[in-house]
């Protein structure tokens, strides 16, 4: 069993992006810049936020946090998103969610250039997705899918099942999964709520991936002997051993799974480690205006 | 075993729209209108648009064909989308494809306001059929939903396997059967030419789609008994027995497949039929408002 260390990838790529900085910024060419649209006092937005803006300083990108009271009107924050998208040094946004419940989030999302939306909500770069043209693809599944490739997971002709129907990752990641080329080809199955005999068909997965956020999940019964486990939970559990009081689990019952793994991610220190890098690498690819040619 | 019948289905459809639009028509209403753009003379397109804009006048749609040379540059034929775009008595318009090699069908289809898509094709549409909102949905796909609806066919918590990924039918199918509604949640599994063991999957599935154009794939020991079988396939082969000398071949084993299904679609006069009907009750959509509100 091989531990699929996100962290340390993440780290990896981090390295990367500065150095593809550092080249930029000699060559005196324009250094990536991303801005962050936070509306309201949501603790746990915050914290996200800030995260984003601390990685793309630790990389050497520019960042611009715009901060709005959670009363501003929904014309207002549109308006914004115009500004943004009309701001020649700004070369990504995201606009946190979730946002008050005054203000449409589809209405917001949609009002970004697809051009610029770096987060790969909006539905054109969904549709781009699907139909296999080029697409800011969101944080999750990009995240998987580097480290799919950079542990050299083959996935061409294998079964890979996934837990959970979700926007931002389960249905995302059964479409990329099954593209015609490198790090897709393989037969996709969709489990969700409502799926009948789970584990028999999770028993079948050369490649599981769970994300349906019910931590412990999966557990070693429904796992084949030498699959790869991609774990995607992060539900906060209460815990004596944490000085927080709290620690995170994933959705794969770690301690039974692992063992018949030929490779699985942790939790913590698996995807997680990766979404933010994901967002990092959009930007670049943003900058670089490598999704759509300008 | 009992046959799907999609000629009859059709019809039925033909006839409540036409009902539909009589209505419209005596409460002084605009009459649903759609527009189709032909550029060049290849032989099957003009079938196809010949089909559409026949379906029209029989439940009393308008419709206007713009025809245009095979030499015209793609800055004209965008000017063209343009212009339809803005034609306040346009409701719908399609881009017959395949277009001349000189102009990019993506950029032709990304021209088309998403709201005036009536085939389904802008990757806004798509996009949104992902994730879960009210989109114009492709012809084939959703002439396999409505019948699956009419038929009374359960989906929910059920197996659905989908031979093929195309763009066009069964990437899209593979979203639309599993999302969160009454013709979706079931569990999805999307098969392709890198499948492997592919029988073994087909095996398992409740409702089996074959779309991957090659005529006589499913054979009978590759469905389960009591399985829902849907035939996306229409291939041409030659024929002894039809006067043209060939007739279409679904991509199922007809003969040795039927005997084991609970439903089955027949080729032809199945799921093809469903296909221009589908074209006309999007336009009906969008001449009322109902996917994208005015």
């Amino acid at each position: 069993m091989q531990l699929i260390d996100g962290k340390k990838t993440a780290g990896d790529i981090k390295l990367e992006l500065a150095r593809e900085v550092e080249e930029i910024r000699k060559s005196g060419g324009r250094i990536p810049h991303l801005a962050a649209v936070l509306v309201g006092n949501d603790g746990a937005s915050e914290t996200y936020v800030a995260s984003k803006v601390k990685s793309c300083e630790q990389v050497g990108f520019k960042s611009t946090l715009l901060r709005f009271e959670d009363t501003v009107s929904e014309a207002f924050l549109l308006d914004q998103i115009e500004k943004l998208n009309n701001d020649k040094d700004i070369d990504g946004f995201i606009v946190q969610l979730p946002l008050p419940d005054h203000i449409s989030e589809h209405k917001a999302i949609e009002a970004i250039n697809p051009r610029k939306d770096v987060d790969g909500f909006h539905p054109v770069n969904i549709g781009r997705t699907l139909i296999g043209l080029p697409s800011f693809v969101s944080a999750t599944p990009a995240g998987i899918l580097e480290l799919i490739k950079r542990y050299r997971i083959e996935t061409s002709g294998r079964h890979c099942v996934i837990i959970g129907r979700s926007n931002l990752v389960g249905r995302p990641l059964s479409i990329l999964l099954s593209l015609k080329n490198k790090t897709g080809d393989a037969t996709v199955t969709v489990c969700h709520s409502r799926t009948q005999n789970m584990e028999k068909i999770t028993r079948q997965a050369d490649i599981l991936v769970a994300a349906i956020g019910r931590p412990g999940f999966v557990k070693g019964d429904m796992v084949k002997e030498g699959a790869v486990v991609i774990d995607v939970g992060t539900t906060r559990v209460k815990s004596d051993l944490t000085k927080s009081g709290f620690k995170l689990k994933g959705d794969v019952e770690f301690d039974e799974v692992a063992p018949k793994c030929s490779y699985i991610t942790p939790v913590p220190g698996g995807v997680g480690p990766m979404t933010v890098v994901s967002l990092l690498r959009n930007t670049m690819l943003a900058a670089k205006g490598e999704i759509y040619p300008v």
